[in-house]
């Protein structure tokens, strides 16, 4: 794979995944969307079927990897060269921000009404959903979860804990791919069982920390959340942003040990 | 391919979709059905598997674009012939109006029930389901967002936005199946992919327009709805009718214009 | 394959189905089950995880039929020796009241609990699911709805023409199987996708009479429920019995003529 | 395969599998979790992708049994050597126990919160989930559910009776995986298709006791909760513990004994 291939896959591919993965908490979170309130199902298949579409359009470019972590993880595994590890995570990070903004462009209304409504804003309205509530508990804007991921309990070590052995079973699933003999590249069966390891990922462990398990996927809509020109949105919680992104580093590479250990 | 073959394969392949895409927002949204409040992760999987279903029963036929939006983007990248892409267009707005056709069949009574029930169509039985409640807001009746979308905010330029975005993600993934080595046209695992692309679209980018992603899936079914005998049905929103169309031919185009930059 | 394969696969895969069908209903209606009030889209999902798993296991016995309306539908196409049908609906038929009876087992308490619980029975306990309710008001028992289908609303026609549809789509994708050259027999990814589809008949068009789309799924259980020593378990509703066989022979059989026509 | 592959591929996806599937429960039950009562589907597909991303991982090194029951059913088949099968159970218990600690590592915070909380422990906050009232009822602390499985109709006989079926139907599955074609080892479309059984299972089955399905997964756990230093956890019901040992290791039995009279 050439440099360039690698950028546009991965940036075209994180874009995807951003959009639709921060896609469906807006359409959960804000009000009057189709999707109010639609529950945590459906945010975890959200966000599984966001990794799915996402890998599925960049593998032939890049091997989707749409994930600092994941990219850690390959090169510490010898599936990628280490050269190419800084054009992987430009993509990804540029893909992530674009990814955010275009969120911001589909829910342009739903954002404005969200944000200008006195009671939503003020008012018990603030406390529709719990993600909402903790989040303006903790001092951030009602709609920063539909960017980047908070707390539900802020523990430091728990946090990053959570990340950590979240992402830690991500990538040591992407990595014994090759061992499953599905084809070249990421392949299309593996694309699809990632999509299902996400989602399960999601439904026990996405509890506490709201699973980041990819420094991009929080980063880059963090940054989004502080750029756009959204009214009333709150603070980024920049004071958090280091732990989505060290846990899943720390995981990618603790998977990428295991697996050097165990599997190779 | 011959050309009665793409015709009788897009005409039954989008009859299945919509019946079942039409289907299932009919379950949810009739009283006195079994799916009734089912929630959208009922109605976004009713349409991923419906699309499922529809691309599985015509793929030997025609290959299963049951999308003008997918349509256009294949002959832009050049799976399609641009001569053919009259024959398919032409199969699949038959198809939906035999397919919205067919869900009034098969809910007949339920139709009528709602329909004629005082306390539903005057009273607060109205306003039963999110989507009942808009599409009444907005002067259409309580049954057009069983055949077709509406927005929950009605705002051209952002309805226009979302429904070119989540297209382009859709008609993107369908155009790299070729590269992902799944086969012969379409493939079994690609349809299967697309069927959960289709799920994610819906619950990451459903929330502001109902995500039509496909002129025929909209058109065909309000072309429906405006013919059939339903009592009390209301206008057919034939302002709106435009946007379902325009917004996914776009889409289409730009995934085809991007393919052809970035992936060929 | 021999008569004796066909008969004992059928046999252990419809009871498998039927366990797992009826047994998705059981856990979501009856009381101090853990998945009480789990909703449509588990009824849905559980029913297609049911077929998945009968057929998986059937399958390299006797092709996985599990349903006399696709049995039918494949000797009409050529798929099935018109000689091998009779063996095929007899262990379709015995497999279906052996599951019924294994889901009596397992929810044995439960089925108790809930039919000698004043409460339940008489007052407005009964009332505590839609499909209770409703069986009720039109005379059955109110487990039922376990065993057997019935209609919200009952007309003969509108159930028997909804029957038809869904069952007509269904054995449509089976049929075309074959084409989408998924190796020999029913293939293990054509499983996968026939599971999908049955949750989505089941999501777009289970609505009106909870989709029989099977004789066997319906009349076994049925019998069952005659048989089987519940306390106040009420009437069989045999009344509504030759709908649910019907229809989806009918369906079975337009399936296959459509496939001849179209598809041959 | 090596005694030290099967040991360490057995402990890793074991650990995994009970990682991601007591963390669901976990993620459901307690207070301040994003899928705090996100309800049965969110844990069936949960379990799922449990054993889905555990088999992935343990594949290639052990074949993913992952379940003694599994292991005891492919011994009477003959498809695993009696000499390894300790070495497999040995595997499958530390790595339940791992992954039972892992739980109580990601979800620390919450896990005191809530056992700490008067008003969750003494008062009515104690019923807030089903699950948890029954427990509690049943002498049981209420987060014993997040470890092991306990049922919700205390009947020695039924109970039985219930994970034997259950188990049979799991095991027989896994078993026919040969038969159906999937390539070498249990194999990358085997591995989903187990994964969706699990779920219907447990959609289906898992009602009346939780659906252990697999010693290995209870007691592992219930190991866990009783050295774990979580403050008011109440017992561990060891009363209960042989049932959801035995029963599971009595249908992989009967599963290998119906699979070498029918299948072989």
């Amino acid at each position: 794979m050439s440099s360039s291939d690698i950028f546009i896959g991965e940036t075209i591919g994180t874009a995807v995944l951003i959009l639709l993965g921060c896609g469906v908490v807006a359409g959960v979170v804000l009000k009057q969307s189709k999707a109010f309130a639609a529950g945590w199902v459906a945010i975890t298949l959200g966000w599984g079927f966001a990794v799915l579409t996402g890998a599925y359009i960049s593998a032939p470019l890049s091997g989707a990897h749409l994930n600092p972590a994941v990219t850690l993880g390959l090169a510490i595994e010898g599936g990628t060269e280490w050269n190419d590890v800084p054009v992987y995570i430009l993509g990804q990070m540029l893909g992530a921000v674009i990814g955010a903004s275009l969120v911001w462009v589909a829910y342009l209304g739903h954002f404005h009404a969200h944000l200008t409504d006195r009671e939503i804003v003020g008012g018990p309205g603030a406390q529709d959903t719990v993600a909402a509530d903790k989040q303006q508990a903790t001092g951030a804007g009602p709609v920063l979860g539909i960017f980047s991921t908070g707390p539900e309990i802020r523990n430091t070590a728990q946090n990053l804990a959570t990340e950590i052995v979240a992402t830690t079973v991500l990538v040591l699933a992407i990595l014994t791919q090759g061992l499953n003999g599905d084809g070249k590249g990421l392949g299309v069966i593996g694309i699809m069982i990632t999509a299902f390891v996400v989602v399960g990922i999601g439904l026990s462990l996405g509890g506490p920390t709201g699973y980041a398990i990819n420094p991009a996927r929080d980063l880059g809509p963090r940054i989004a959340h502080a750029l756009l020109p959204l009214p009333n949105k709150g603070g980024s919680d920049w004071g958090y942003a280091w732990i989505p992104v060290a846990g899943p580093l720390i995981g990618g590479a603790i998977a990428g040990g295991i697996y050097e250990i165990a599997f190779a």
